[in-house]
Order: structure tokens, then C-alpha cells, then sequence
């Protein structure tokens, strides 16, 4: 069997778009890493081995390569299904689901994704980032920001995730920019600081205004000559208003931090600065590989 | 030149998706209608004329047809730009826009759209309905609700548009139906009077928690396996009650009319009827034709 906390192995991030691998040493070392567009949304159970040999094949030998995952893969239309554990309980245990393989050079453990009964909510993927964060950050305890195409809001206490709500935000926001009329008006690229500042205030003092506010983006471009930039970030500005007026029971009067890609996790620190609301940011790959090293931190070694 | 007012006439309703025209007799009697999906979104500047010959060929004779159309046909992307008139004023005048054409047997006019400063927003093909709704209700003075991919609040007093605010609502619904995570989660029909109005209640009560609302439609579908019918009827439950939170203004202790075609503008009547405001329906395609014969009985003849 694999001595798991003593040999080479590999941590994987799967979404729904996008596979990412890092292969990394005994001691933590980043060694190499690779990625591809096989995002869980695009296999079938039986492709997903196939899809992260593709990537990992160079980084193998002779003896089991332990590879831990976190994400969609454990989705019910992943490789294989690793049930929701139920808040409220700690990010990881060491409950990992092993998945089906042939290649006998690895052996596969995929992270649980975690669900909530009341409101119904579900993560995959960011409970891993959450324990990262945990992990280098032992005593926190407030409120985790993780924006993304579903944005989390995460209570975590004692080491705990105590609740958590989910909002749509980056997926609105891409529906909107590539699909409605708005797909006229907004940039795929550029930024203009004083308009999203300005449409966060806004969407904050009145957010049921929102649709309303789409269509005069639309409006302003066709009467005034608005610039692309500053629609998109208005368009930004208004739906991460709207957000942060719902989840002000989350962040108000709490310590907070805000776990993402730079850019997006920018511009959520910069809104509830605007709030008067200080948030520190951490980098979402490294609380992924944060998480997957305490992930194969549980793990026993089977053979001892 | 034609005699317009004693001669058999076209009406055209021309969106962003779809061509509709209607051949009337002088009297206003619908001798025949017809329809494609060549709207304006897909043709360039020189190809109007020959779309709308297309549909009408049949019912053109010796004399020359006077064609009365409406919509994003007058946009600066369609046949010829109908500058927009500006509010307050009247749904209409008599300042149609002649379009270039090349058959003699056709006369085409396009009437102008309605634009507002500020709030900066826009309207075209809506300024005719409430033009026919107008010409069969001549003392009207409150609200127009016009639903559709931009909804439109019109206020009308004096049979003027005095102000009107559009509303993203249903290119929201057809983005996030169609393009983010729900589209798993959603049918493309079917409905559930309940779920609705109770989306709508909680819509109004708590309008900025949409985003996280949106996703609780797709956890409680992983979690409870809500039926997509529900998903659908609260998907729309949402969008419409925030956007009544936001058109309170407009809609609290004013006498109200919804036009539009029939499931949409029922589900407004709905849920307007929730909150204690009666409203009355009328068809849209009743009101194009009646504001469309409204810009017709402006034209003096040319020949007298």
C-alpha cells in the first residue's frame, strides 16, 4: 500500500470548467503543475481518469502516487459521488471518497462537498479553501468571502463552518454581459474605479432598483455614449451592491476575509471598504493547496 | 401620391425578433395577417424592404399600399433611424418617418420611438401601444404596465407619457433560464400558481437577497428535487416581486392596465393582486393595432 504521508503526490482542483494538478513533494514542495479545460461539465464518469492522466503521466513512478481532489468531480454527475457532509461540522474530516481507477500508478481520494438544510445550500470545492484558510490561520474566526461564479458567504467559528449562503453574483453577471441587451454596452475587459464605486452605493441604498438599473446602462449608452469600461463596471458595481446589502448580516461587525482570483477579490475588498468594513485578501489557489495538504494531512498511512 | 386615408393599408409591428403585419381594409377590418422571424436584430440597413415584401406581395395591388410600422425597425441599427421624440409629450405625432424604398407599390412609415433624459431610458414599439390603449381608453390617467423582454411603467396623464423606467426583468429571466446554473434546474414551461406567489411575497419583502435566492432555486433541485415547474414559477416569482418592490412608485394607489400577451400579463395581474392593486389586462397585439390605425389617422392626404 501507499505510504501516504511519506512519498511525492498530487493535489487537483476540478470545477465545472476548468482541471487544475499540482504535483508536490512529501514536504509540501511545489515540483510542477498543469492544467486543462476537462472541466467536470464536459466527462463522463468513465473520462475523468483518462483526463487527469493526460495531465499527470510525467509526474509518475514506480510506487501508488496518492492524488487528492476537491470540487465538481465529487458532484453526482462527477467521477464518483462524495455525499454532502452537513453543517455544522469542521471544512475537511477524514472521511475521503476513494474513486474508481485502473491506472494501478494512483490512487484517487475525492474531498466531500458540504451541504446546509436550511436555507438549502450547497459548496463543492470551497469547503477545501476554507480549511487552507484554517490551516494558516488557526484562531479565525468571522467570515469568509469567496467569490466566484457562485459566491460563498461562510460563518466559521471554533473551527467550524456554522452557515453559509450562496448567491449567484458572478453567474448573473457573465448571463448578463455575454446574453442580454447588455452584451452591447459592456466591455469583456477595462475597469473605471469611480463607477463601480458609485453603482456599489447605489445598488446598497436601493437594491430592488436593480433591474431598473440594468436597463439604464443600456439607456446611457444609447443617449449618452457610455463608455464600455464604465458599463461593465458599473454592471459589476450594481449586482456586487446587491449582494453585500443581502449579506450584510454576514459581514457586519465581523472579521472578514475575502478568498479569490486577484482581480475579483479586489474589487469585493474595495466594496466593503466603501462599507467601512476592513477585509484581509487571501489567494484562492493557495487556500485550495492549503486545503488539499491538510486534506492528505488526516489520511493514516494504511499500512502501518 | 396616396390617397391614405380611403385605401386598404399595412400594419407592421417589427421587434428586435420577429416581423408581424397585418393587412387591413380602410375601415380598420383585418383582412389578413402574416409573420417571420427576420426582426431587426438580424437584418442589415438594405435588406427591410425586401423581409417585409416577403410577408405582403399578396396583398399589394395597382395603387400604392401605405405601410405603418412600429418598433426596433426605426432603431439606428434598422431600416432608417425614426429620432426619438422626447417625454413629456404625446405617444404619438404626426412626424413619421418615411423609409427608402424601391417597390412603387409600397409607401413605408415608421413611427419614432420615446426617449427620457434622466433617468436616462428609451422605448420603441411601446409609445404605439400605449397610443391604441389611449385611443380606446381616452380618459385613462394613471399607470401602463407593458411586460415583455424590457418591461416598461409608463406614467400617462393628459394623454401624455409624463415618465417611464424600463426593467430588465424578463432578458434576466430568459439569461438565467437559458445560460446560468439553473438551466438544469428549470423547465421551459409548465407553472406553479403557489410557488409564485410565494416568490413574489418574498421577493417584495426582501428584494436584495435575489442572488442568493436565485441559488437556492438550484440547491433546493440537488437537495429536495423541487420539480422544475416550481423552479420556473419561482424563478419568475422572483424577478417580477423585486421589480414591484422597485416600481412602487409607479404602480401605489394609481389606476393600472397590463398589456401584453396573455401568460405573461396575467402573471403581473397575479401578482399585483397580491399586494391589493386591481389591474386590468388588454392584449398587445390589440393595442399595436390600434396605435398603429392611431399614427394612421394622423396622416393628412398628401393628394388633398
Amino acid at each position: 500500500m501507499t505510504d501516504m504521508q511519506n512519498t511525492n503526490w498530487i493535489a487537483v482542483d476540478w470545477g465545472t470548467t476548468h482541471l487544475r494538478a499540482w504535483h508536490l513533494s512529501a514536504s509540501g514542495t511545489e515540483l510542477a503543475s498543469a492544467s486543462s479545460d476537462k472541466g467536470m461539465g464536459k466527462l463522463s464518469a468513465d473520462q475523468f481518469e483518462a483526463a487527469l492522466l493526460e495531465l499527470i503521466i510525467p509526474w509518475l513512478g514506480d510506487t501508488r502516487t496518492p492524488v487528492i481532489a476537491c470540487g465538481m468531480v465529487g458532484a453526482r454527475q462527477g467521477w464518483i459521488e462524495a455525499p454532502y457532509r452537513t453543517v455544522p461540522c469542521t471544512p475537511l474530516d477524514a472521511g475521503l471518497i476513494p474513486a474508481p481507477t485502473k491506472d494501478p500508478r494512483i490512487e484517487v481520494l475525492i474531498i466531500p462537498g458540504i451541504s446546509q438544510t436550511a436555507p438549502p445550500d450547497v459548496m463543492r470545492g470551497e469547503e477545501t479553501q476554507v480549511a487552507g484558510f484554517l490551516a494558516l490561520n488557526r484562531d479565525f474566526d468571522g467570515v469568509l468571502c469567496l467569490p466566484g461564479t457562485h459566491t460563498k458567504w461562510v460563518h466559521v467559528s471554533a473551527g467550524e463552518i456554522v452557515s453559509f449562503q450562496t448567491f449567484m453574483t458572478g453567474d448573473v453577471f457573465a448571463c448578463l454581459s455575454d446574453h442580454s441587451v447588455l452584451r452591447h454596452s459592456v466591455t469583456a475587459d477595462g475597469w473605471d474605479a469611480t463607477a463601480f464605486a458609485e453603482a456599489v452605493a447605489d445598488a446598497i441604498a436601493k437594491p430592488q432598483s436593480l433591474a431598473a438599473r440594468l436597463f439604464s446602462i443600456r439607456a446611457d449608452g444609447l443617449l449618452n455614449g457610455l463608455p464600455p469600461a464604465t458599463a461593465r463596471a458599473r454592471l459589476s458595481g450594481l449586482l456586487i451592491g446587491v449582494e453585500l446589502a443581502a449579506s450584510r448580516p454576514y459581514w457586519l461587525g465581523q472579521q472578514i476575509a475575502v478568498i479569490g482570483s486577484a482581480a475579483l477579490a479586489r474589487a469585493y475588498v474595495d466594496a466593503l471598504g466603501q462599507q467601512g468594513v476592513p477585509a484581509v485578501l487571501a489567494g484562492g489557489n493557495a487556500m485550495t493547496l492549503a486545503g488539499l495538504s491538510a486534506a492528505r494531512a488526516t489520511l493514516k498511512d494504511p499500512s502501518q
